[in-house]
């Protein structure tokens, strides 16, 4: 072990010091192997970790047979990992004598912090400060460790790890919560698949799940990793593992709990964390390569197929059961779930028909019906003619409880074989299988499954995550915009909001605002409305009046001069129009086409920053909640796949003898849009464009209503 | 044993022939107890059925140790059941034999029937045909038999009873399917609970599962049943058995495949049966009590929960874990399935905090910490405490993997004892259980689940049930319509189409249609319209134009006598409106006013009959898929919840501005139709009113257009 110093530098790329110690000291250390500050050394010793074990404890000379220090000062310097497990109240000055000792990193079990109100929020808020001041990286606290289970470095106090012995597989599973963790590690441990990686992370004042995860992904022994996090600190590092994910195609599943108000509630109490909304979370994922599961189960049995290195190219499945109702059912949840039923070649047909009995179904599901009690080989001969057909991507079998009087090991032999030298995805739903039998299947890369809706579902899920998650598209970071930031730094604001002709100033260079001025006056009025073409508009301006229809301030469809005058003399009248000074200020404008009416928007979520949002406009957003997030800035193909998913997508395509619209002109409106706020993300707060028209195909869109609220509302520059 | 003639009449009532058979006859029986007619054999011994058992078998006098006939004309009279395991081409003449000998069912296991083709289904005919004449009951052919396992009579070749003892409960599976009957026994019968009837009834030539399960309830055992069926053959009979089930308070739980089309095809091909559309069979479950659940899994774990005598009066769970993460995401699945999280009393809490550590949540969902490792009663002490919350209806606990260390059993008892004395209902997600536990929980009355998604999903279709589905509210059958016989019979239609006219004669006295006549020519359209408050609506009207819009024939907000006359003109020299000899018939009737567009319409669905449509109108019923059906005749209630789950309700309701409609006057209508339809059933093949605008508040409904289909277009009467 050498004795470098750790600079700020390392801190940020090597987390070997935690995730493969070579030496650890335990502050507190018991000598019951019971106690949480007695089980590391005990997990340590009997898993037989090879690198130094340090107990510091002031009354011993010896913790489990074990040299014991008195101190830390006693250590000698650079110790890799000290595991922290006293009271709350003692961890700070612990952590500082270890920054003395040049400790590379802390695991700290103690509860008390941000989980537990105010006091405890401050006391981890000194543990954050001393992580980002010093070298240290720490982890916790209000965790229950770490742990390397092919290095045998159990750091942790974990339940898990009290029974039976370690199994080392190609996964880690991170979890903010150590129980969660456990749980699944116990069930993939089962059923007959290994993790390398086993972190729980607590209430993460430094280390978090993504930054770890990010770090694991570069480990040759590691093709997967789970995760379980109840809160999400800062949604950049999540993007960064999501594109680690996909540059190196090694699958991240993730539980994110919180769903629900109720939850998030519930999960923020007790990791003491802000949330973002779960719409902006969920879209975040899916832009970015993560996968996110439903539940623990999912999180646990899902592993057994996204560990595989065969990558599947389609999402056709061919069925194979020894029960019709088990493959019918098998059906229901492909399509449910979004794989497609192969459609043989006829030659394929023609071949099971020749080992099949008469009563069998040859088409997909195939169901070689209960004669395999009579005829033990009818599965096995079916599954090459399905691994000859090129329509076919995966095979799933649907074994009804097969017990006495089948020949099961052959069979399973025949599925494990072909699994390992075809090229097509093999994988095994099996209702009331026989003990230990599902294990040798999984040992054996033979993804198998209890519950044939669970195994469709991961079968899915992982078909998408293969042929969908792969490949990000092309970022247009590259459209060319007009600098804004002198118009959205100098407007007059209120509140933060700018008047609706600043907010059209700001966008008219990039977008297409219809054509229009701003007027103080009737005479002004007047001489400018000569340059537009009847019907106008004729709008009050102003940067504190955000709802104009609601108190009289839009007239649309203005036929003429007359009319004109006469709507202005009218809102020139109106108190809630008018400045302290009885002068209107207005906006006067061509009246743009009909077509279909889009809402387009920016936000900022706490955790994400700004999210776009595409919404079916009018009644439609808030009825039917029609939106779509996107997380800018984002390729084409994202923007028209947002505007596709809207459910009134179709109408926009002219559903039912509608005129379809102009979509391509509204792509590049979103992308530019997204474009302009990464641009100008520094001074925006809150953009809202509605309604955007949509126009007939060929004749473009245009923004008709336009709000920005600046960033100067807020504290960020104040 | 008596030997009375089995009448009709009895037939109609009395399954105990087959369901508790005294005497059992085995045609042709073998002495392999491992073959498909020598199992049932080998079971009936081995289990030691207590009645008659007659093997029958050309070849020998004595099989497996029993006396052996050598023909059905040698057995005793008026057996009980007789199965008849023999090739399908010889199966008519036993059963005809049979009858001769006044056996009372017969069970076919032989298989060649409809699910092999149109020979098969010849077959098949012949022996729903013989019946229907005689007084047998027939089940199958191709089905696995039947077992009672109270009584120890297992009438079945399946491999479900090869291995371990009977587990007789209070529950039945009923499934055409005998592999997933096998499959749903064997997953029960490995988390401690058992049943009392298993039954897999294949082909359905004759009894069917819908009859046996509305026997079955009556029977005192019995406290609910599971059914399996891919096939739905007789709406009527579904319908009689939710009814049942609602009488008695013993719910059914069916899982019924074919969600997809694909699905569908395939267990048509299997079953050799024809569908009726999925939305209404949703529709048919879920108006008359039937629980209709997703898997085999839900279908044989749901049981643990829906088996009990508890009835739950409301939807707010506690939760109570020794895990956060845990506690957390059961919170995000009751949200999901539509429990609510009880809001605790102060009382509640104060009494938590007296008794949990100080870093525990004492809010819902409670949770107890790793703590629990230390203070072995922590959970033990809460339970009583949420007993005594008069907020709470459902505790569930939360166990993450509790091993060496715990004390289970304390908590076990506890649990056990607070569900048999307490009035709430418990249950258990206990993730990464020890063995064995699960199935002492269950045994005790304690639904146990090693899924936590799945137990709460359990437990909110148990609450949805005992809230919900119990009190079918009243029908309006006492509403007088006048009698409309004459005109549905006498009126001209084409294809079975009636024009809109006399469509519009047909309902006009009980439902509200705009005023109008119908015109044949320009002078009388004048005189008529003397009579009408313009603006005006002109249509023609022919029984043989149904899509009048499409090609000119309908002309909205006529303003005045001389724009009608031009509008007549204009229709007249249309070719596509004029009959043979130029003729033009027309409606002119006065505009409605606007409102909210509905659709109401009736269509006739192979199993059940007419089923009523109600949508939202326009291009919402076609984008959004946005309509509910019922099956006549409804309550006022049922109608009223059908508008409600429209997505465009709100709409209707009066959001963002809009006018509230006329909401209560819809309903009067749909409730008539309901009714209209029920009573003309016999002459009415499709009826579609669109639109049908639902005006302001307290300005009623107007039927704006109308398209009767008689039935004599169908089979039905020509």
């Amino acid at each position: 072990m050498t004795m470098k110093v750790t600079s700020p530098v390392e801190k940020e790329n090597d987390f070997s010091s935690f995730l493969k110690p070579e030496s650890i000291a335990i502050i507190g250390a018991s000598n019951d192997p019971g106690k949480i500050s007695g089980r590391p050394i005990e997990y340590l010793l009997r898993y037989g970790y090879e690198g130094k074990i340090y107990p510091v404890n002031p009354k011993y000379d010896s913790i489990q047979g074990l040299k014991s220090y008195r101190s830390i000062q006693e250590l000698p310097m650079g110790v890799d990992l000290a595991i922290i497990a006293i009271g709350a109240k003692y961890v700070v000055q612990n952590l500082k004598a270890c920054i003395e000792k040049q400790v590379k990193s802390c695991m700290i079990f103690s509860s008390g912090f941000a989980e537990m109100g105010e006091e405890g929020r401050k006391l981890q808020e000194e543990i954050s400060v001393i992580a980002a001041q010093s070298g240290l990286f720490i982890i916790g606290p209000n965790c229950q460790g770490l742990a390397n289970l092919k290095q045998r470095s159990i750091t942790s106090f974990s339940t898990a790890f009290v029974e039976g012995d370690l199994v080392n597989g190609s996964s880690a599973i991170l979890s903010q919560s150590g129980a969660v963790a456990a749980m699944v590690y116990n069930m993939q441990k089962e059923e007959g698949t290994g993790i390398k990686y086993w972190a729980s992370t607590g209430n993460e004042s430094d280390i978090n799940i993504p930054r770890i995860a990010t770090y694991i992904l570069e480990d040759d022994d590691i093709n997967m990793i789970q995760i379980y996090m109840e809160s999400i600190k800062d949604g950049e590092e999540l993007i960064d593992l999501g594109k680690k994910s996909v540059e190196l195609d090694k699958p991240v599943l993730v539980l994110k709990p919180g769903k629900s108000e109720e939850a998030q509630k519930a999960a923020s109490s007790h990791t003491g964390a802000l949330a973002a909304e779960d719409a902006v979370i969920n879209k975040a994922f899916d832009q970015f390569g993560l996968v996110r599961v439903d539940d623990v189960n999912e999180l646990s049995s899902f592993s057994k197929v996204f560990r595989l290195d065969k990558r599947v190219k389609g999402k056709n499945v061919a069925i194979l059961s020894n029960s019709g109702g088990l493959g019918v059912m098998m059906v229901d949840k492909c399509k449910e779930f979004g794989l497609n039923l192969a459609e043989f070649e006829e030659e394929t047909i023609k071949r099971l028909e020749g080992i099949l009995p008469i009563f069998a179904s040859f088409e997909n599901p195939i169901d070689v019906t209960a004669q395999l009690l009579n005829d033990k080989e009818l599965l096995s001969n079916a599954l090459p003619i399905l691994m000859d057909d090129p329509n076919v991507d995966i095979i799933l079998f649907g074994l009804g409880i097969i017990g006495k009087g089948y020949d099961i090991d052959t069979i399973m032999g025949d599925i494990i074989e072909a699994q390992s030298v075809g090229e097509k995805l093999i994988g095994v739903a099996w209702v009331g299988s026989q003990k230990g039998k599902v294990e040798i299947f999984n040992k054996n890369d033979v993804p198998a499954f209890e519950d044939p809706s669970l195994c469709v579902k991961a079968f899915a899920k992982y078909a998408q995550y293969c042929i969908e998650a792969k490949g990000n598209s092309t970022i247009n970071d590259s459209i060319t915009l007009f600098d804004m930031t002198e118009l959205l730094v100098s407007a007059e604001t209120h509140n933060g909001f700018m008047s609706e002709y600043d907010s059209k100033r700001v966008l008219k260079d990039n977008f297409p605002i219809g054509k229009g001025f701003v007027c103080g006056s009737s005479s002004e009025l007047l001489e400018l409305s000569e340059q537009l073409n009847f019907p106008v508009v004729l709008k009050v301006n102003s940067p504190k009046i955000q709802h104009k229809s609601d108190i009289g301030g839009v007239k649309l469809n203005i036929k003429n001069k007359q009319e004109l005058l006469s709507v202005y003399s009218n809102m020139k009248s109106n108190e809630l129009l008018v400045d302290g000074n009885g002068n209107l200020e207005t906006i006067v404008e061509e009246m743009a086409d009909s077509g279909f009416e889009i809402s387009l928007g920016m936000k900022k979520d706490p955790v994400f920053g700004p999210v776009i949002m595409v919404a079916s406009g009018g009644v439609f957003i808030e009825v039917l909640k029609d939106f779509q997030l996107l997380i800018p800035p984002i390729s084409n193909e994202q923007a028209k796949a947002a505007i596709e998913n809207l459910m009134m997508f179709p109408v926009m395509k002219g559903a039912r003898g509608s005129t379809p619209k102009d979509i391509d002109s509204l792509v590049d409106v979103v992308v530019k849009f997204s474009q302009f706020v990464v641009q100008n993300e520094a001074f925006l707060e809150e953009i809202d464009l509605n309604p955007v028209i949509v126009h007939e195909e060929g004749k473009g869109v245009t923004i008709v209503d336009a709000l920005i609220k600046n960033v100067r509302s807020s504290e960020h520059i104040d």
